[in-house]
């Protein structure tokens, strides 16, 4: 173990991995927020914040545009986000130069900040659809080391 | 290899990591069940049970709600879970306490069992939004951990 | 690390993984291939691909068939795929005979390459259900190993 924490490479993924997932677990409390100032709801027993009328209650069962965008921008976390990590876990295995490693894992967490803001504001294209190609395309570059470092089919 | 096998820590992670995930494979034949006993599919090919006419067969493509509840279930699990695979497979390698490493894993462990029961029989609030939230807490804290141990930006 | 990588039984876990991980990656573009074909987008910023006039693009706001099987194939991948990624690294520390967990990984995989083109080209069940379930049951055999070899409550 201790053996694992003295290799750089794995101390930079732990790092970086640590900090994308976290970013991924904020989508959580900001779809959150949005349910609740936007009183959009998907579960009856959601709804009886306060003393509410089940005519009121009713109406908050609802999708809102905002929640919905929100969900979108989780949902492709976790489709790209998952990737990286696992990629990456066994591309740091493969002993990487370092600056090489960082520079994976720099671009992807970039990547994906600049995802996060671009869908959440709802910038113009290609702003998102860029982000999330530049993420894509650092995970492949990873998956392409181990594939031909680690081949045993 | 046999490193890992020996270390206390490492077990605990692998015992109550694969518990948790087989607990999140678990709602998958939670929601076949409700989609057989609602009657409510999603894809065309899947209502062909038995002799049906295309009328009967039209009408099983329908969303039901005992079957969105799980389907929400499974997705927060998702979100949840594979954060705390994640972070907890790089706290292991922090060399927490074991006792420490124990109370976390079983904390969050207990805390999805608690939020699946909440979610399923649609408990009133704050059931399954307390049970959550130490999740979250749980993994937070372990975030924590690897931040300050193995951080390498 | 340099141990980990003259281990078999990772290096064909890390092949196996990359490459399932990969195949899921791979449903992102093809969702937006259908999304383009069919002119069936979520967001209102994903509409202004050439000159369009309002009334235009906001036709394109619509969900379409091929577009949602996709998205239903992709989620599927994520909750059947990202479980045998996290218990079959476990399973793979737990120093299992080569030939076995190579029949493990190959029949997961294979599974899953199989349901992906039942989803897609909405074969007649049970070719969809069979190969989902060959993939859990991989899993579960998978997970048996880890709780019996590993199991530290």
């Amino acid at each position: 173990m201790a053996d694992l924490m003295n290799n750089d490479v794995f101390l930079a993924f732990s790092t970086y991995a640590t900090i994308v997932v976290l970013k991924m677990m904020f989508m959580a409390p900001l779809t959150g927020y949005f349910r609740v100032t936007r009183k959009a709801f998907s579960n009856w027993e959601d709804t009886a914040m306060g003393k509410k009328n089940p005519e009121e209650r009713k109406k908050m069962l609802q999708t809102n545009p905002d929640v919905e965008r929100v969900r979108r921008c989780h949902q492709n976390d976790l489709e790209n986000i998952i990737p990286f990590v696992v990629i990456g876990l066994l591309y740091a295995f493969t002993g990487p130069d370092l600056s090489t490693a960082l520079l994976h894992f720099r671009v992807f967490v970039g990547s994906r900040f600049i995802h996060t803001v671009s869908y959440i504001l709802a910038l113009p294209q290609p702003s998102r659809g860029l982000s999330w190609m530049v993420g894509m395309i650092t995970t492949f570059s990873m998956a392409y080391r181990v594939l031909t470092t680690a081949l045993l089919l």
